[in-house]
């Protein structure tokens, strides 16, 4: 199948040998991970044919958007807003960044206690393995932890075309209007880069676009609420994931069926597992493609994971703007605000986020939580104490995992989950 | 000695066992490689008191300075503006984080994967080993890295005293705006806390005490240049220290007395160690009190430390401000403004701070770089990587240390400190 690409593939100037090998471990893992799981919904068969086609059909349409003119924007964060690269006719697209990839090459530039995720953003171009990387036109930092604040110095370095936006610290009255104000040095970024101006018809369109998207996942989201759940945590930890490269109309489409056929299963009780399976709630770090490692163990060991309070989650779709704005300067302002009620970790204090947990852990019925955090996360793996504080006092159960991409940890993670679901059902049967 | 102190340490809450035992270790540590030094000036016998009165006599002076009404502002960084505090007749001190010290109770709030200093300072408090952090009234923090900005949430939570300035990520207009503000919302909070108003009599008098002392200790830095070095590395790491901590009238007359003696050793050619000694500049993250690790490697090898590219050290007084304002208004934004020329790595893009090693590497005649980082320490962990290119650049010999608070990896630094001197040799020789 692959053949057909690799002429693309050598004019972006990937390593086409250890790009082969890549694909060839995704493949594996998405059959043993993914196509094992019994009872799919029909409509996450369109996800499965993104995901064997994310380094070849997608990129093509992105080689032939970039052909008529269109922009590429790559992003590591929900901070960066879509709408604004939309309303330039842009592509906003998640780099590559969840995988053990270029390891020994990254570690040259960074230190070795640097979490994985950013490791691989800069092993995955160093190795010269990510297309999405290698069409784009500009990509679009920000400063959201000490680690990817100085690694996009370096990776500015080696590629040349890395902008950073400023994130404050604080959410009081200066920071909102420092990030209002790099919002809208954002649009004139993008302007400069597209050639085009971000009119208020093409702002509202893209703002209805991602509006439309977030709707879609939060829908999805609901159904999850359900017992026993319509889907497994591991297809809606792979939707949230496509989410960030797909095109947006089609995803949307997409989502919104496979959410119409959900409603079908719950309406006729129908699950992925039965009635009564323990329910978790996983929140932290951001979980990149192919990132599956935790869902993977909880849904293995007798779990449904019904929620993600996560970047590759619900923090990208909880809130809306609404996408009807009256000036193009009323609309920046609203955007700016509205991603601004983003709980990250990176924010102090960031109480906010503790009483998210708490309401998805409630509304999605969960019996317990997870906090997952990648090592060297220092926002999320000092938080974890305080999410810890608050679950225990709501007397809900809580389990704490720091981890990283490789697979040296499974076999004590699985015991560590197992041992938790057993907690779990020891509160679901008082 | 001691003992006319414990009621004091005991009414401060401190753990009287344990604090025995600190003092012992540090007193120990002190005759061992500071009193064992040859050919010291005489002006560094009043910074020997000092230390061996660190939680002695000082803390009398300040447990009656408040009974006078005064306040304590406790500090972790050169960010936080000493001006203001003094303004309103507070004490500005620097707090513990210098050794591992409750580390196993820190740890039950902390990730393992935390600097020393993060750890220290909770250790510290959670152990009641600092009669600082006891004394303060307000413990000022702010959001330089990562680690801090979120255990300040932690640390608020167990002392209910903390009061957190927000930096921006960058030094660009919106940011200067966010910083001028924070300094402002800092005034009214530290008249909140001591009930005094800061007119600009009051503003102008503390800018000139700390212009003062800035001066000294420039007047210090610029003495360090003579070959022979007047005035070992270690013993200007400990006047860096102290300056945190100490009267600041007292502590400036002290150190303009000793440049004195210092300028007479240089107009004689007099050294602490012989003419052509390998000179070593040191640049980093900061040593607090008793983190002598690394200079006396350097000092024990061979070499001397000319200077510190560090908050202890020049970063803490290379600018100044002119301490005569014309309001109080226009005060704040310059003192505002002098800060933000300091040159951390928590800011993105940090270049000046390159500029600063390089110029400070020729202003002293140093034949090699030492950077220095605390394990964990994301910020100049990755920030290194830029300052090697900038000295490999330059032909600067150049090497990366990271280290924590342990003695476990002495004899491999000592190893790899010396293999250095010797590279620097060949270099002094062509």
């Amino acid at each position: 199948m692959s053949e057909k690409y690799t002429e693309m593939w050598r004019s972006l100037g990937l390593n086409l040998e250890a790009h082969q090998g890549l694909l060839a471990v995704l493949s594996d893992a998405y059959k043993g991970i993914y196509l094992s799981q019994k009872n799919r919904p029909e409509g996450m068969k369109y996800f499965d044919f993104v995901i064997s086609e994310v380094h070849g059909r997608r990129i093509v349409e992105i080689v032939e958007e970039k052909s008529r003119g269109k922009q590429v924007f790559g992003t590591f964060c929900v901070y960066v807003p879509e709408e604004l690269i939309l309303a330039v006719d842009g592509l906003c697209i998640g780099l590559c960044a969840g995988a053990d990839v270029g390891t020994e090459e990254a570690e040259k530039y960074l230190p070795r206690n640097t979490c994985a995720l950013i490791k691989a953003f800069m092993g995955f171009k160093l190795a010269g393995l990510c297309p999405y990387v290698e069409s784009s036109d500009l990509i679009i930092g920000e400063t959201t932890c000490d680690g990817k604040k100085k690694a996009y110095e370096i990776l500015n370095e080696i590629t040349g075309k890395v902008y950073v936006m400023e994130l404050p610290n604080m959410k009081a009255e200066e920071g909102k209007r420092l990030w209002r104000s790099e919002v809208k040095k954002l649009a004139d970024k993008l302007t400069e880069v597209s050639g085009k101006k971000i009119t208020l018809e093409k702002l509202n369109e893209a703002a209805t676009v991602v509006w439309e998207k977030r709707r879609a996942l939060q829908r999805l989201s609901a159904l999850r609420a359900s017992d026993p759940s319509p889907i497994s945590g591991l297809d809606c930890l792979l939707i949230n994931q496509v989410s960030f490269y797909d095109n947006p109309v089609r995803f949307t489409q997409m989502v919104n069926a496979l959410c119409d056929e959900l409603e079908g299963r719950v309406k006729n009780n129908v699950g992925v597992v039965p009635k009564g399976t323990p329910r978790i709630l996983v929140s932290g770090s951001p979980m990149a493609i192919p990132n599956w490692k935790l869902h993977a163990i909880i849904e293995g060991s007798g779990a449904v994971a019904v929620g993600e309070e996560s970047c590759v989650g619900e923090r990208n779709f909880k809130t809306q703007a609404d996408p009807q704005f009256a000036t193009v300067e009323q609309g920046l302002e609203a955007i700016a605000d509205r991603y601004l009620t983003i709980n990250c970790a990176c924010f102090t204090p960031n109480e906010g986020r503790l009483d998210d947990i708490q309401d998805m852990a409630a509304r999605l019925h969960a019996h317990g939580v997870i906090h997952y955090a990648l090592q060297f996360c220092t926002p999320y793996m000092v938080e974890a104490y305080k999410v810890k504080q608050r679950l225990e006092e709501k007397e809900v159960p809580f389990l704490r995992i720091e981890t990283d991409y490789s697979m040296e940890d499974m076999g004590q993670l699985k015991t560590r989950v197992e041992a938790f679901i057993e907690v779990m059902k020891d509160g679901m049967n008082k």
